[in-house]
């Protein structure tokens, strides 16, 4: 079973997760059994150890990671990397993927300059 | 005359702005002459106040903020709006337009589902 996770900055503020938790609505809205969840790097919980344990003990064998990150710094480019690293030895049996972050996304950059000029 | 600012947190990661300015140049490559630019809230320069000092100096009557924040936290929610405040009683001949987060479009959220799925 493939997973997906949601893997953004995080917040003290709860507010600041209502668009995390709006994509991760979308999805099960569209795949109502998907396996996805929202994990954060500091400052909010669950964090992505955990949610990646969580979904190996479900028995997940394919886990996705999103970074729901539009600029794209060192949390991205270093942090991230380093914690999938770990991941991926800890867990051989599980085929692990992380996208480019959002910000990368040329229809997303598409899309807000589309909203920046309606 | 009217100016669009990109209004984005900032970092000291000179490669965190790049999808800021991506978004910028797409603006520019659909309408060449467009007012355009990139603002930030802390660490990167220009800040929201010298941009659209810049732009009230061109001669722009007209200013369109684009918040480019995924998390709608206090930034968004206490910092922007008092900035907002400041600025419109210091230019009372400029029509400010402070359009919600990115983070808050409809149209934002469901690309963000798609891709995480795709």
């Amino acid at each position: 079973m493939k997973a997906i996770i949601l893997f953004a900055h995080g917040s003290r503020d709860p507010q600041w997760h209502l668009p995390m938790v709006a994509v991760k609505e979308r999805i099960l809205k569209a795949q109502p059994n998907a396996w996805v969840t929202c994990a954060y790097l500091e400052l909010s919980q669950p964090d992505l150890a955990t949610s990646v344990a969580e979904f190996v003990a479900l028995g997940a064998d394919e886990i996705r990671v999103v970074p729901m990150f539009l600029g794209v710094g060192k949390h991205v480019r270093n942090d991230l990397p380093s914690m999938m690293s770990e991941l991926t030895a800890r867990y051989p049996d599980v085929r692990f993927e992380c996208v480019p972050a959002v910000g990368e996304h040329p229809q997303l950059l598409d899309l807000l300059a589309h909203i920046a000029c309606e």
